[in-house]
């Protein structure tokens, strides 16, 4: 909803990522739903609800079924989601024979909060893969420069001398409990969601359990205990994770944007920016911009607590909410990673040669 | 940053509002850049900087002048905004004799900040239409329902009965106190950049202020005492209305979702969402939609409030978050009064026949 | 709820402005809610809903009532507020005959509303005199200073010199509209709220506007056209403002900690902070709580959006959440006004001798 | 600094919890320095840096240290903290033979980080025991009620009947996820703070570990690898539990309120409150809190993640932000599951009669 911010906005390359916006695209989210149908009709067979042959030209028919997107966008205002339409193609399209497999015991948000299950597993292993990158340049920079000394700063007052291998330790220490902790919660948000129309799993009993498991199992997703349409503290607790990720990337951009000052001068850039009236000045920009997406992200996360008070079997207000805000600070926590890199590549010395 | 809320994605009807997202489109800052550079050529020659015929070569070259979009789009991170790339463009492109009347006594703030004050004029005729579009659909539903009884509720809990005529009253009232001061804040918002390097127009000392006065006659803006590169408290006010105006929306909407609930049954709608599961269900999916709006934009509100602290006279930081959130919040604003005028347009029955 | 922030703990000075504290004392809402009865009784007779006697026995009654305060405190979470348990003491200690002119045609909101504008009227003279302090604090400075010379910076880094009094100007700037929008903002906020139990004045019709405007006139506030139980946005408009004056301080605190940096050396204070460990140190405290109090506000100003949200004739949730952050951001505010005006009474010299 | 959520305040016990408030008063910081002093002179004994005579010279005179409080407080502003004095009338209490052993490898940080870690493990015992007692009236209710039926909604509208057991197994499922997360988190925020001026513990090098390790299993706390003077992430993850908590709470009683309203009739409260106009209302003011106290703590959040950008050695600003916010939010967790207690054992019945 802000175009400043795509990719091929003439701002864009500030704010965007590609790789990472990529992963929400529309063809996500379809192949995600066909993804979820066609495991759910097989588990379906699995858990004995119906036949496997039933759910073989269930599966046959998912496979050859082509949504029309632009009548499924017509349907979204109305329906609050693009599932149902989706849904009645899909049984429009299928053999009446293979109905009985088809979105059986399902409901729309099990086919869209799957969907970004799914979604975030590809994000989560880009996000280990760029936080290792992180890490691998700060080691860099502390195998290089380490040694040398700078100001130790407190309260914005010069207090004793440290070395440069003390303020890089303390940009690492909280990456790498974040790549830890990511681990840890990777489960948690990996996880399929099987609730069917008011989350209970009623209308497949006694075989809803089963069908979930064989559903997780099918799309390697965590199969939580229970439905958690309306229990969003996971995907919460994931979002704190992506503001601390930025958080802590935002300390170390500030600090480089005070060491970078004139009368300073801890940290040299090579590449720098410059100024329309300015050519001679270089101005650290990713340095700033870590602190700008920090700054973001931290105003972002109340919306994902906001949704905690997520009324009745579903609501539509704050689900919507989370739409609004947890694609943004997955595509911001990857941008502020790819900048902090460059940023650390970028570095050409550190270090006070007056200390 | 988000694809979800995109005009072309499958959820995008939801959150996206097509026109007041174009207003924010690359050519439209290109175009604002354009007129910038062309009224200081003009306003330089009439405040007796430079002379007329130089400011005509300029103004031409200006007109003919099309800038390498790709080739800036590649300079953005390194300078931390477009502007830099440009200048040296239309620099490169104008004929030497013209350059005296190009960027001079300008920064590229001034041509960012300005261009924004143009998009922000479209936007503001575009709110003043569509709040009066909401308040007549108001007085319509007032003319046809106001003397219907609804049970006033306090606390969530029955109270004593009203009249339809006393619940839409309570939504309209606010609705015009934003209309009426969307007039006194225009002028604020519609406002002239202009303060060269460090905000202070020294390198056109003695005529920046005539200059300034010139140049923001020729752009139909406000011009302000001085420069405002780095006290943005404007924009923050704005941005507080736009919130306003969604906070109000929201409590319309989250009344009319408590109306249309079964034992209450105080609304109808026609054409309300139905469910993958369930389809006899109709969901009043633009009213919840209002609540997800208002508490969204509430949410970046506070992102505006922090780029107040903007620290010496230009802080690429604080400008930058101001990109991520100001037009996010205009056309959440914007969505959030077609919602609001679909859904009052949709009602139709008011009032409880029990009472 | 926060000991820390207390004028008795030990941290307290850093944040609590004892003055403006005292404002929001239980005494301040029994005063407002013994004036509105009193005002009330008697509007009631000038508009010809009792008789003039009616009205003068309780007046007595009510000055001569002494609530029972702990017997009010343990109702207070059963009802959410205070007042209906003040209301059933004082009506069982007036007079039957006076009973007609107690409490007729208002709510408990009528009461709490009022008192807190009553507050709000004094915090307001407060901060008139505080902002013409800082002011006059920022103009002794020009004087003085106003024509040294520091470095004017841009992202970080040293761009074109300015003077002294370019910097103050954009400090001094904001403020001056900030007075004059409190002027603007004045009436909103202090103004009578007089609705009845459903906010309509049904149960005085057709005399309710005229009690209304009696009351007001009365109680020396503005008289709104209605009642304002569920429209909150000028609480919300104010509430802005008080987040901008926070985030114009926290502006020129960011830029004082940045000019007393080693090695910029632009400004010197007397008698700044020491340290346990390094007692040479000299720090610029109070400018570093002029960015937390700027932050602080900035982050409790949502939930007073949020709030706008507020359902039906009278939200419990939504008004509740007010209380929890009202008071809190006009304390804050008075606090950084306060340290604004002795952070620059300690201001020594301000210039860069090398420039 | 807001007056109103004060337990002796007239609005108070809406707000308040007294008995975690207590746990952040003076007397506690006050104690907890105390206690590092003593810990830290054994502490270097045991680590070789000072005799073990010296350092139970110093363990005696900081026990018979009585602080001169008012004199601490004066200087509270100027340091921007109490410690310095603290300290200064520490030492100088002490006998001269007994320096070596006080404060040393010490700065103010440590005391304070230190005293809050005591803090927190006394309010995460009482957190464990308050989840345990709202998951216990869960089953409670679940035993009694849990095979009623209600209405399943979702999107606000009527969608399949459930059990009651599926409602309250949504509210029990995150709270058990609460406390297992709270035993995870303990460990981290339970964490010995030490690092000395600069966060290095360069002056006690090569003992600087082992006076940590010495230190922390004396004051039975973790002891990180390293200081976290300025990564603050442990503390923002467990704002953010804080907030989860108040999340999940806040969605109960969002349920309840609707659950509440006359025509769904599911939930029969005892003694709800009542209104000063309607005598005869019965309002759920507990339920509404709890969204009010979600919303609230969702909203100080995010400071403590502003709080993450946390300038080079120490800063200032950060810092005093998260005194502002972190003891709030504590203090709101406790109040939330104090009431929700209170709102379950006041429940009469649930259900729905016509189901």
């Amino acid at each position: 909803m802000n175009p400043l911010t795509h990719a091929s906005h003439l701002f864009g390359p500030l704010f965007s990522d590609p790789e990472s916006e990529a992963l929400w695209d529309t063809s996500r989210f379809v192949d995600g739903f066909t993804q979820f149908e066609r495991a759910l009709a097989e588990a379906l067979a699995e858990a004995g609800v119906v036949d496997h042959t039933v759910a073989a030209m269930a599966v046959a028919d998912i496979k050859s079924f082509q949504p029309d997107l632009p009548k499924i966008a017509t349907h979204v205002v109305q329906d609050g989601l693009p599932v149902p339409e989706f849904v009645r193609q899909l049984k429009a399209h299928a053999r009446p024979a293979a109905l009985p497999a088809i979105h059986t015991g399902a409901t729309s948000q099990d086919l869209i909060d799957t969907a970004v299950s799914l979604i975030l597993r590809d994000a989560n292993l880009r996000f280990e893969a760029r936080l290792a990158d992180v890490l691998t340049a700060l080691d860099a920079l502390d195998s290089k420069w380490g040694e040398a000394t700078i100001m130790g700063r407190t309260r914005m007052q010069a207090a004793l001398p440290i070395s440069v291998s003390d303020r890089i330790g303390t940009w690492r220490s909280p990456l790498t409990s974040h790549a830890n902790l990511l681990k840890a919660l990777r489960p948690q948000v990996e996880a399929l969601q099987f609730g069917g129309p008011v989350g209970n799993r009623a209308s497949l009993a006694p075989h809803g359990d089963a069908v979930a498991t064989a559903l997780a199992k099918r799309l390697s997703l965590s199969n939580p205990d229970r439905a958690w349409h309306a229990t969003r503290e996971s995907l919460t607790e994931y979002a704190n994770w992506l503001s601390m990720v930025t958080g802590s990337l935002g300390k170390m951009g500030q600090d480089l944007t005070l060491m970078a000052q004139q009368g300073v001068d801890e940290v040299k850039f090579s590449g720098g920016g410059s100024s329309s009236a300015m050519p001679h000045k270089q101005n650290p920009v990713r340095a700033e911009l870590l602190v700008t997406l920090a700054r973001y992200n931290a105003t972002q996360l109340p919306a994902m607590h906001h949704a905690l008070v997520h009324e009745q079997e579903r609501s539509g207000g704050a689900w919507s909410l989370e739409w609004m805000v947890l694609p943004t600070m997955v595509t911001t926590t990857a941008s502020a990673l790819r900048h902090a890199d460059s940023l650390l590549q970028s570095i050409e010395s550190m270090g006070q040669s007056s200390l």
